[in-house]
């Protein structure tokens, strides 16, 4: 269906729209390590899984052999809700830029959690629901996570209980009221109602938090309480599976139009959004019906792809969480305090780790001054203020746009437009001051970092 | 076509999408009112608004017999990157409420300036831009205009100076910079750039400013600079008539599915929303073709219809700027501080305001504390997180359906969801604390602010 006049905005019919996830890890011939006890270095199973995770939830975590999981109704409902997003030609920006490139993006951010994240929220929240647990907990740092779930609880009435790094607790307070109004319970943390919150309150008082304290307490909360569980809104396999909703829509409209990609672009911090995006496109070149290029672009603050090494990690700073095989800079490494934007995860999903080591996809990290005036310009001539998150993905774009531009290639440029940053304007308001600045770590505290890695046999 | 199965959303294709603005004065019986000169009293043409307008804003202002202006093509280039918007029906809304009654709204809010203002922003930068100026002046208050202007004169390449009253601009910082995102100047009003400004802060040091004060300094600099104009968000005949693509699409949308709304329901500040969705359906009525039940619904603490006098009055608390006749609270009237939302304005549209002395339309004043309840469900059930200003519409369609769930009624309300809630979150906030309260006028302060409406001959 070539002939197709491709809109400005291409939105698929409801009857279009996927009915079932898509599984990579079914197709792709090395599969990504399994999940390790921290303790014992045994890979994890059902039963070690269960008492954390949600049964069915720990299944999709587990299986990495069968190709699609139907979407359940109840989830295709609340999808219909923000779904399908739309995929945009950037005719705005290819003028902007005076390329021959032809560039498409996925834009998720438009709902009220801002990003794609509510994706994999409403999975989870379902699967609780339907084990009929009161609840669940969760960790977040700026904030999209927590929205997210707070409003995918919301709708199937399942308690929330969101801790939120003390700092982005006191300096976000907006994301904050959000999760409130859909009736999450929001705690800074460290916290006071959690043994390890107590412990580290009492060994660094005043401490402004981390996400690996954060996870500590909603992991020990989870696993306190009677019918509570603990999600996480990234890096996980069944994270992955929910969010290859992206892909499977941007494929099903580019098949609709005859638009083909030959790079296709992501931000990656866990790799929600990049698994998500590439997927059903990566299956089809693992498989060896396509070739695609496929770019993961990270900070230059916090480049686990490009800097990092391929090697079983904690999940968490506190190292008590499973072991997973990943591309790392080690579980106590912090992105300098200057970084304005997420994307902030030491590790990296399993699926895409395996991925990029097969030489499957490329990387590259940007700095984040270089990533604010791809967003300006973004927002200017595409009328859309993106995140700092998305913005790695639109800077990559508008720099292989740029290299088509010398060479005249008429090149199909595809990027996964995460989400929105109406409530990232004190890094916007960083960059509009002139103020914000770039840092790359050393190999020195990289090498630090790596030192912390565990011990295998 | 009534047949058509109708989906959760409606977008129309691009092929279906209006081409026209509609001016719903061309069919009205009696028209509203010419704006008049505030010194003589006279009437005001062409010549005499020319230097505060666009020349061809003016001429759409004046126009009350011509029905149809064609949309240039460079405005409907930009309406693609954000419009059509969606007509949804709020299926799950319907399901919360227990109604028979059907609900459709027009979500306005998916674009950055997260409201309808981009309508006429990108109207009145491209006249401004045809006529060869070099840039604009606004006042804002919260930013929403401010923020719609500053996209459309980026797109156009005008400069942009918006005055933002001070308090706004001290406790709203993030609309500030995104605005600032986009290229737009944005000084704090009342300020040393203006005679006006200097005149003020000399007379009442600390002041924080009001709207009317930013509309003084922004007329005077559009006045004082060569090849600037000024321009306004709302009230304005020819504001309304570019928000008349809000009904078109609507109607478009309702017509193509069958849905044939009985009552209709927008909020109401000056009229900007509320006058362009229900435009063509206004229209209809008045040439008796068919009939619709409209809603004006207004703030309580700022009840211009309700309890307002149908009279000439200043459009600016200044009293520099034209007599405009209408539902006015008094031009010194400015609503108790508690107010959380916008819809503050002292007047009405001249248009709606003869529609409504002419019983074709009806009006309701409701409380903030209501309007946060009503936005609170809507967030939860509907998925997005509307502003305050839009909420006064969902308060009055859920009461409308809940009316229905006791009569057995099966209504078909359809309401304007103007904006989203991402920059009010301090109101919120106020809300889920539990400490918002509500205020309403007395008489005897309507009173005393009626007595400085201008003396008529």
């Amino acid at each position: 269906m070539a002939e197709n006049k491709i809109p400005y905005k291409i939105y698929l019919e409801e009857s279009e729209l996927p009915t079932a996830w898509y599984n990579l890890r079914a197709d792709m011939k090395n599969k990504p390590a399994p999940l390790l006890n921290p303790a014992t270095h045994q890979p994890m199973g059902f039963e070690d899984l269960r008492p954390v995770f949600c049964d069915e939830l720990v299944k999709q975590e587990l299986d990495d052999t069968t190709p699609y999981f139907d979407i359940p109704g109840e989830i295709i409902d609340f999808y219909k809700m923000y779904r399908p997003s739309p995929l945009v030609h950037a005719e705005f920006l290819e003028k902007a830029l005076g390329t021959p490139a032809k560039i498409y993006y996925k834009f998720e951010g438009n709902n009220t959690s801002g990003s794609h994240k509510l994706n994999s929220a409403i999975a989870q929240a379902y699967y609780a629901k339907k084990q009929g647990l009161k609840g669940v907990t969760t960790e977040t740092g700026a904030g999209q996570w927590g929205t997210a779930l707070s409003m995918a609880c919301s709708f199937f009435d399942l308690d929330c209980k969101v801790y939120m790094v003390k700092v982005s607790y006191e300096q976000k307070p907006f994301r904050r009221e959000v999760m409130r109004v859909y009736g999450a319970s929001v705690t800074p943390s460290p916290s006071e109602t959690t043994a390890i919150g107590r412990k580290i309150l009492e060994a660094h008082p005043g401490t402004s938090g981390s996400l690996g304290c954060a996870i500590s307490e909603a992991v020990e909360v989870a696993t306190g309480l009677e019918g509570y569980r603990y999600v996480l809104g990234s890096v996980l396999n069944q994270v992955l599976l929910h969010q290859s909703i992206i892909g499977l829509e941007t494929k099903a409209a580019c098949d609709k139009y005859g638009i083909k990609p030959d790079i296709i672009i992501g931000c990656a911090g866990g790799g929600s959004n990049l698994g998500g995006l590439i997927s059903p496109f990566m299956g089809e070149k693992v498989r060896g019906e396509a070739d695609y290029r496929f770019i993961a672009v990270e900070p230059a603050s916090c480049p686990s792809f490009t800097r990092g090494k391929f090697a079983y990690d904690y999940c968490d700073t506190g190292m008590v969480c499973p072991l997973a095989k990943m591309y790392t800079l080690g579980s106590n490494f912090i992105p300098s305090a200057n970084h304005a934007g997420g994307l902030r995860y030491h590790g990296m999903s399993s699926v895409l780790s395996q991925l990029y080591a097969d030489g499957l996809m490329e990387a590259r990290a940007v700095e984040q001054t270089s990533v604010f005036q791809a967003a300006e310009l973004f927002a200017r001539v595409e009328g859309t203020l993106p995140a700092p998150e998305s913005s790695h993905a639109i800077r990559a774009a508008i720099d292989e746009a740029l290299k088509c531009k010398e060479t005249g290639e008429e090149k199909t440029i595809l990027f996964g437009l995460t989400g929105t940053g109406y409530f990232d304007m004190t890094a916007y308001q960083k960059y509009n001051d002139g103020v914000m600045t770039d840092y790359i770590p050393t190999d020195e505290e990289l090498e630090a970092s790596f030192a912390q890695l565990p011990k295998m046999d």
